[in-house]
C-alpha cells in the first residue's frame, strides 16, 4: 500500500489524533495543513521557500494540469514532483469540484462530465476513469476519486442521487487505478448536509476499503456550526487506522475545531489568496497591511512571527510594495500565511501531545479575536 | 570621500580597465552589471536571491520612490538599504531621465522640471537641490547629479543649450549635496550625438571634481555603432582614477563593447524587464522561452549556465509557468537573465586580467551568434 497512517495518540481532552502518514516521499506529521499549487506552482513560492517555512506535503489541481500544460506533459517530464522541482509528497485532487464549478460549462452524466476548457472553451470531459488515470500519469502520492460536489443548498434528493453516483464512480475509480503500489487513491464523503447522506457515504466508501478518506462538500456556504455538525455526523463513520482530509478548509478556527474533530489534513487556498490582496493571518488576528495605518510602521507583520518576512521586513515596506504592485510583496505576505497556518499545526500537534488541544484553541481564539465558530475570514 | 576608485591593471589587448570601488556598503569589482530596482524592489527578486547570483551593487530610482513611499518615509525607516533590507551598495539616479520620459505631462526651466505624477497626476517639481536632498534621504551609497537627457535626434542648438545647463545643475547639486562623507554625487556627461558638445560636457564637469562620472543620454534610440562613437569621445576625457558609469546600458554585446572603452559600471532594465515577457540570454544568443517548440523540451534554459533556474528547472516547466501567468516563471527568468549578466561582467574581469578581453569578445560574438555592433536585443 503506497501510504500508511500510523496513529501516535488520541488528546485525552478533545479527541484529535497525532500521527504520521508515511508516502513514497516522505513522511508527513498530523494534523497538516496542505498549501495549494494549482498550476504546479504554489503562487511564487520556490519549493526551497515551501520547505523552509515547514511544509510536509502540497496539493496540486487535477482539473489545471489536465488543461494545461497536459498530464502527458507533465508525465513525460518524469512525473509531477521533478516536472516542478518538489521531492516531499503531493497530493492531487481529481478535478471534480473544478468542473462542477464551471456550471453552465458543464453537463453531468452517469458517465462523468462533460465541460468546456475556461482557457480556450474546447469542449472536454472528465469520467472516473479518466481522472484516475490523469492521477496516475501525475504521479501524486495521493490521488483522490472523482466525485461530484452538490451545490449547497440543494434538494435532499438530489444529493441522495448525487451522493450514490459519487459512490458508484469511487468503485469505477478504484478499478481503474493503475499505480496502487505507489499512489494512494483516496475515497472522499459526501452527503451535503443531510446527516443521514453523509452516514451512508461513508459506509459506502469504507466499504472499498481505501487507504484513506476524504470529507468533501463542505466549506461550501454553510455555516461554521452547521459544518462541525456534518464533520461529527461522520468522521465516527471512518475507520481511525486511515487518515482523513477535510477538503478546501483553511481558516485557522476551522483548522482547529477540524483537528478536534478527528481530521488529520486540510487543504486551502484561502492563506494565499488573501496574501495576494495584502490580508495576513497573524497572532493578533486579521491585518489588512494595505490600510493607511500602517503606512509608517516599521514593526513587523506579526511581531511573534518567526517567518523569513517578518525576520526582515517592515509593514511599511510590504505596504509599499503591494500598494506599488511589486511581486516581491506577494511572495513576503504569502510566506508569511503559509508559515502561519503550517506552524499553527505544529503547535495544534504539540498540543495533543500534551492533551491540551481544547485549552489551547481557547487560548488561541482569545487572542486571536474570534468566538468559537465564528469566522475569522 | 564616500568612494574610492582602485585600478587594479589595463587589457593591454583592449585598455578595459579592471578595479575595485570601495562604498560604505562595500566592494564592489569592476566593470559590473548593476541590477535595476525601480521601486525599492528588483522586480519578483529577493536581496539573497540578488546575492547569490552574484550582485554586488543595484540600482534604484528617485523619481519612482520621490513620488511612492517618498523619501521622507524611506528615511524614516532607516534609509532605503534598510528599508528594502539590502546591505550591499546601492546607486540612485537623479529622476532627471524618468521626468524628461513623460514628455508632454513636464515643464523645462533654469530652475528645474514641473511634472504630473504618472501615478495620480500631482502637481511635482524637480531641481537640482531637491534630486539631491530626495537621494540624501535614500542614504544610497552613490548618487547621481539632476540633468537634462535631450531627445535624440535634437537639433544641434537644443543640445548644446541642454548640456550647458547640465553643466550648471551639477554644479547646483555639488553645493547642495549635504552627505559628501558618506554618499558620493556622480557628475553626468551628457552632449548628445556631437563631439564637440561631449568633450564640452566633459570638461565641465571634470572641472567640479566629482567623485565619478556618469555618461548620460547614450542608448536612446542612436545606432551601437554611433553610441560606441560617443564613448570614446568621452572618455578620453574623464580621470583614470575615478570610476565611469555608462546609463541605462544592458545588451550584452554593449557591455563589451563598453568595458572594452574603458567604463567600469553598467544599468538597465533589459535584462529583468526582458524576462518578464519569457526572453533569455543564453550562451546560444537570445530565446524566447513562450514559444511553442519549448513544449516538452525537458533541457534547462541555458546548458551552460548554473544559475538556480538552470540547475532546477526545464524549459517545458518554465514556459508552462509563464503562459499560465505563474509568478514563479517571472522569478525563474529574472534570476536567469540577471545571473547571465553578472557573471558576463566576472568573465570580462576575468579577460582583462589576462589580457584578452578583445579575443573573449570576438569568441562571445561567435557563438551568440551576433556581429560586432550589432544588437542582439
Amino acid at each position: 500500500m503506497a501510504v500508511k497512517y500510523e496513529l501516535i495518540k488520541t488528546c485525552a481532552q478533545t479527541g484529535a489524533r497525532l500521527g504520521r502518514l508515511h508516502t513514497p516521499h516522505g513522511v508527513i506529521d498530523t494534523p497538516t495543513f496542505m498549501p495549494v499549487g494549482t498550476q504546479a506552482s504554489v503562487k511564487g513560492m520556490s519549493p526551497e521557500e515551501l520547505k523552509s517555512l515547514g511544509a510536509q506535503i502540497i496539493l496540486s489541481n487535477t482539473y489545471h494540469l489536465f488543461l494545461r500544460p497536459g498530464h502527458e506533459l507533465v508525465k513525460e517530464a518524469g512525473g509531477l514532483h521533478r516536472f516542478m522541482n518538489w521531492d516531499r509528497p503531493i497530493l492531487t485532487d481529481s478535478g471534480g469540484f473544478q468542473v462542477f464549478s464551471l456550471s453552465e460549462m458543464r453537463k453531468i452524466t452517469e458517465e462523468g462530465v462533460e465541460f468546456r476548457s475556461h482557457i480556450n472553451g474546447d469542449k472536454l470531459s472528465l469520467t472516473p476513469e479518466s481522472a484516475t488515470q490523469v492521477q496516475n500519469a501525475l504521479g501524486s502520492d495521493i490521488l483522490m476519486a472523482f466525485d461530484e460536489c452538490p451545490p449547497y443548498p440543494a434538494e435532499y434528493e438530489y444529493v441522495k442521487q448525487s451522493t450514490e453516483r459519487t459512490s458508484r464512480w469511487a468503485e469505477r475509480c478504484l478499478k481503474a487505478h493503475q499505480r496502487p503500489h505507489d499512489q494512494a487513491l483516496f475515497g472522499i464523503v459526501q452527503g451535503g448536509m443531510h446527516k443521514d447522506l453523509r452516514k451512508m457515504s461513508a459506509m459506502d466508501l469504507t466499504s472499498l476499503d481505501f487507504p484513506g478518506y476524504a470529507i468533501g462538500g463542505l466549506s461550501v456556504g454553510e455555516s461554521k456550526p452547521l459544518m462541525y455538525e456534518m464533520l461529527e455526523e461522520t468522521v465516527p463513520h471512518l475507520p481511525s487506522h486511515k487518515p482523513r482530509y477535510l477538503m478546501g478548509v483553511g481558516s485557522p478556527d476551522a483548522l482547529l475545531e477540524g483537528s478536534i474533530r478527528g481530521v488529520d489534513m486540510f487543504d486551502c487556498v484561502l492563506p494565499t489568496r488573501i496574501a495576494r490582496n495584502g490580508t495576513l493571518m497573524t497572532s493578533q488576528g486579521r491585518m489588512v497591511v494595505r490600510n493607511a495605518k500602517y503606512t509608517n510602521d516599521f514593526s513587523p507583520l506579526d511581531p511573534e512571527c518567526s517567518c523569513y518576512a517578518c525576520r526582515n521586513y517592515s509593514r511599511a515596506y510590504i505596504r509599499h510594495l503591494i500598494k506599488a504592485d511589486e511581486m516581491f510583496g506577494l511572495r513576503l505576505t504569502t510566506i508569511h500565511n503559509l508559515h502561519f497556518l503550517v506552524q499553527l499545526m505544529a503547535q495544534v500537534r504539540e498540543a495533543i501531545r500534551e492533551d491540551r488541544l481544547g485549552t489551547f484553541r481557547d487560548e488561541f481564539f482569545e487572542k486571536y479575536g474570534m468566538a468559537h465558530n465564528e469566522s475569522g475570514f
